[in-house]
């Protein structure tokens, strides 16, 4: 399938020089986004998971959707503040200032077995971040990580050691 | 199914006062997640739905699991300056101050039949504005709106005339 015909570039979005991938476009297109979410959940069908964690907020459309197909549980990485019950905490550089991820402190329990799904890879930084969360905060192991799109010249898939980590549809930028 | 038993009560979230309907104990567990997709889905399976609409961030959860269940494409509403492509905006008040949503200005046909699926039925003011931003901008149906929760002394389902308003766990507040 022709999955990069259903994404629009959008120029010079959030900011001067960026060509966005507006996945809006794929998903609501029915059979598209069916098979995207296929896709996914094939790449993770025989990692024996426990959860699907999805980072905010277009990683819970096909995080959600995946842990659906595959019968598991859905599990939330917010920003800061977002989450009501007691958080773990990463902090992580942007290029200009800094992030904040939270995940609740009884999200997952030790030894589980978990893939994170999201639109896009990009510099990494997000899910290194989310990675890094899970593995020292609960004992899990990230077993693999799904992106739609990947941006390859930015390289973020050096930051993933350690996991499998599978994209879709991928950019040079 | 006891959908109550899985949902975490938070007191005091987002602010005093606020018993806050937790549903990251929910989806975490892969059957009672799988469950309420379905259940929704169902609910929603004989009424020729082109889109399932999904307000940031929590209904992006069960909105696009319940779109990819039906075979049809899921739509994000989002809040300001989140969408990259030119938008229409609906503004409405909130108990202090106004909250404004956003959909893309070729998010949805004219003539399109949708349903908005969310987490939380409270006070619906959230859920009025959306429809009302599908109904004006589009000429599209809103045929129905499945909620997880519903806080039914809010009386929120009273603003959602004109089509199917269903919830799977109603609390009193």
């Amino acid at each position: 399938m022709d999955l990069k015909s259903k994404i629009r570039i959008i120029e010079n979005f959030p900011k001067e020089g960026i060509s966005f991938k507006d996945i809006t476009t794929l998903t609501k297109d029915g059979d598209v986004f069916k098979y995207v979410v296929k896709k996914m959940a094939d790449n993770l069908r025989d990692k024996n998971l426990d959860y699907i964690v999805g980072p905010e907020a277009r990683g819970f459309i096909f995080g959600a959707a995946v842990a659906y197909e595959l019968g598991i549980g859905f599990i939330q990485i917010r920003k800061k503040g977002k989450l009501p019950g007691e958080v773990k905490e990463v902090k992580y550089d942007l290029e200009y200032g800094s992030n904040t991820l939270e995940i609740h402190v009884d999200a997952i329990e030790e030894g589980k077995r978990v893939a994170i799904v999201d639109d896009l890879l990009a510099t990494g930084g997000t899910v290194s971040a989310a990675s890094e969360l899970i593995e020292n905060s609960f004992q899990a192991k990230v077993v693999a990580m799904e992106f739609l799109i990947e941006l390859e010249s930015l390289k973020g898939r050096n930051k993933l050691e350690g996991c499998e980590v599978n994209s879709l549809v991928k950019y040079i930028i």
